[in-house]
């Protein structure tokens, strides 16, 4: 079973990149399933009922989110009827939207898809995301409820996204970071067969600071007072994400980064492209 | 003109690695600079004059720090005699030992040194590290004082050291991340010359948390408690770190991440493995 | 009712102070309730058993606690037969001791005692406090299972304070602030009959940096390093709380702050010293 | 020589009790100088030249700010030629305003009035506070270029105040907090002289959150998401801060915390009432 994450789509070089790489990509690879995080893919906070379905219509089966969940106010709204959009499960209870949903992939396996908000460095607080997702677990274990299972833990934290990769490890298919906007090539298969990554990366253009235009952000940092708005860099983005095999178990035998197109590295998962 | 930086040394694991690894590897790459992050060197934390002999012994040129440079209470004495030994400019005025060194590489070229630690969910609170940079830099431009400029930014958010990336672009051979002990992969050269790396990743074992072993941080996730000390993981440990080319204006023509043994995919930089 | 609540009590200053005052006080106001918080009691750093056996034996019913519960190790065993010793209500569960305890004061009133930790700038990062408590108070409402409930909300930042305070407006006899160990004067009663004071200050030395000796926290300001252990201050302690009456519903009819000893300027409730 | 500082004054309720009041306060209690902070005076974000000029109407001799001070984008412009207007001094070079300034007193004496912002929990991260108003007494000392110094440290942390208090202690005639909208009754003359209160608490409506209307930060802890914006509450605001007399020196002689109006109970300095 083939699985696609991609990490966070920041305005409209992300999207634009989502659209014309993944349809040719979801084909070469034969993949099973692709999840990619959305938070940023509406100007670079937050998402649209109309993104959502282009992402859908590009290729993904799931949409996870993160702080900026909520940030175009419709997405509260819109999100009830959004099977396949999901925003952290820590979120108090009563928010719109779900935290976890159970997706079917392409070859009929049910794939679980949590999204989850670290503690560390993070607004808003969430409650404790080590025992909310081990919650999601407990009620629809990997190989009863499962044949496989994503966490997008969408934290800051190098140590908060490790320790929860270990936590989890056995019990997830892929626990893969996100928020950071910034891939690491820290991927790799946990002694109990979990694949792991500490961040995703952005869909995005890199020639920026996290995918906004360099110039504010720069200002802020040295006059430390706003200039102007935050706004979506408009260079080329790249796709930037995980590629990872499964056994029939729902644990990894293979994990790959994935970077195609703008001003990053290339890589691809060598294991499919034969 | 040949660099190699590498990440925050962790523990027995980062110090072995770096011991067994770097002398073959400065020959091999014939490299003219070689800059190693020694905060985590001593049992995580910090680091002692014997340790900072063995890494000059090891084929490190010079060794910078961070927030933990002064863990090992030693440090804040013998720092003053260890000409090569680099802790974050920022500190202030009075603090024990340099924030910037002019080492000479063994082509003989003047490599500026710099480190420098950054402000967004960080401790110490220290002061702007973008103009505390810019000082140094003012005082020994790229071109006219140095042939090579390397700033080790240690931070923990990408925001902030993409921020100074670009804002230091064209005025450093070399601006690299570490504090993160998480390797990313968006090493590239910026436009106007810099190569360019958010985290260096660490030099230690990364079957852990940060290069500790797991129990204690998945304990606190958890427990919101401490249970013991945090102590450096035992197993084998990846030299992690970025390989960069400079011209003769001591700009970068080629940029490479370095990651060799332990549990990471292996990287090499293959312009120089020829 | 007569209910007095002391601030954390800060090393031998705080411990003296409350053991040569509270029992005169609690004659002289013929208190039917005394609850302090405990937290810094040893050395600064949490509390032992023989310590709060002292509180108690001094004249306290019960003892709260906040981010450093547990610094002196042997809480984590002592606090399961300590049943006035109440520890934030939202650490997780499976930590040692109880979040909230009903107590039975001198009048033979049932009083419900939560204590509990804010989000904001607070380590470490616990659940929602203001559900946890909303939880504690439907399990046992005042009125109903309750003839009187003391909050205290252990919090840095006033805006949580005061958030909470109105939140629980009419449902709580006091909400009172702690862990700043600098008393407030915003002491008054809620429009909904809620004792509210932001916080209640320390019983310890306040010739001092929060109940420590003044030169380590300035030097760590200075230098941004410690040079030292913090240990508390040795001058006189002043007991520092907030003094409240109760009507038959349980709901504030007076309340006054209580500054007694030291170098704060005296505060005693008039209402009571007729 | 008499002083008397308020603290943020909040939007209408607070623009309108230091109109209503400071007129009359000043002539009975013969003031020679006001300062207040005015951070919050526009809406509850800023100020405006408008408002500042009624300040100074209504009595002030000096408006210090803080965290909010260019929320009002008119005040990068103005700041410049309002030449009792004062920012944090510890703002980078080159931001418009001054951090510092000598204010003439009714008396004839001069003021060094010096704002300043601290670290621990702030945003924007600025340089380190003591040592910037540590230049300013250099530049201007009590007792030479000064007749009394007020410094205004606007932050959130109580140990950051005390320990710049004690840091000042006899250098400066007034240290006061200011930001956490919050009066503290640890009021009193430091062992060299200093005045000192940990905050002087907020000109405006205290039936509020910090004296926003109570509904959205209640809202947003307990959903962890906006549903509007804050707006300053509407009712009746007090007048709240510290009066002080100082001796020849420019020391402190006698200090008293004033709470005038709204919801608080009331408290003035006696020592002038007679
Ligand atoms: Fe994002
Ligand atoms: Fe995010
Ligand atoms: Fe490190
Ligand atoms: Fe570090
Ligand atoms: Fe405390
Ligand atoms: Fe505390
Ligand atoms: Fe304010
Ligand atoms: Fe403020």
């Amino acid at each position: 079973m083939r699985l696609l994450f991609l990490g966070d789509v920041v305005g409209r070089p992300g999207r634009a990149v989502v659209a014309e790489r993944l349809p040719a990509l979801r084909e070469r690879w034969s993949l099973d399933l692709v999840v990619i995080n959305g938070e940023n893919a509406a100007g670079g906070f937050g998402i649209t009922e109309a993104i959502y379905e282009d992402l859908l219509a590009a290729g993904c089966d799931a949409v996870t989110l993160g702080n900026h969940s909520f940030d175009q106010r419709e997405a509260l709204v819109f999100i009830e009827r959004a099977e396949r959009l999901i925003r952290p499960v820590n979120f108090p209870k009563g928010t719109p939207g779900r935290g976890a949903a159970l997706v079917e992939a392409r070859n009929g396996a049910r794939v679980l898809v949590v999204n989850v908000m670290g503690q560390v460095f993070m607004a808003p607080a969430l409650d404790d995301p080590f025992r909310a997702v081990e919650a999601e677990l407990a009620a629809c274990p990997l190989g009863e409820g499962a044949d496989a299972v994503i966490v997008d833990f969408h934290a800051e934290a190098t140590s908060e996204k490790q320790g929860f990769g270990h936590f989890a490890d056995g019990r997830a298919s892929l626990v893969v970071g996100t928020h950071t906007h910034t891939p690491t090539s820290d991927h790799r298969i946990l002694p109990g067969g979990t694949a792991y990554m500490s961040d995703a990366g952005m869909c995005g253009d890199y020639d920026s600071v996290l995918g906004m235009k360099k110039d504010e952000p720069v200002h802020r940092f040295l006059r430390k007072l706003p200039s102007g708005r935050f706004e979506p860099a408009e260079g080329e983005g790249t796709l930037s994400g995980i590629a990872v095999e499964l056994d029939g178990r729902g644990l990894a035998t293979r994990v790959a980064p994935v970077r195609i197109g703008g001003c990053l590295s290339e890589a691809r998962p060598e294991f499919w492209e034969i």
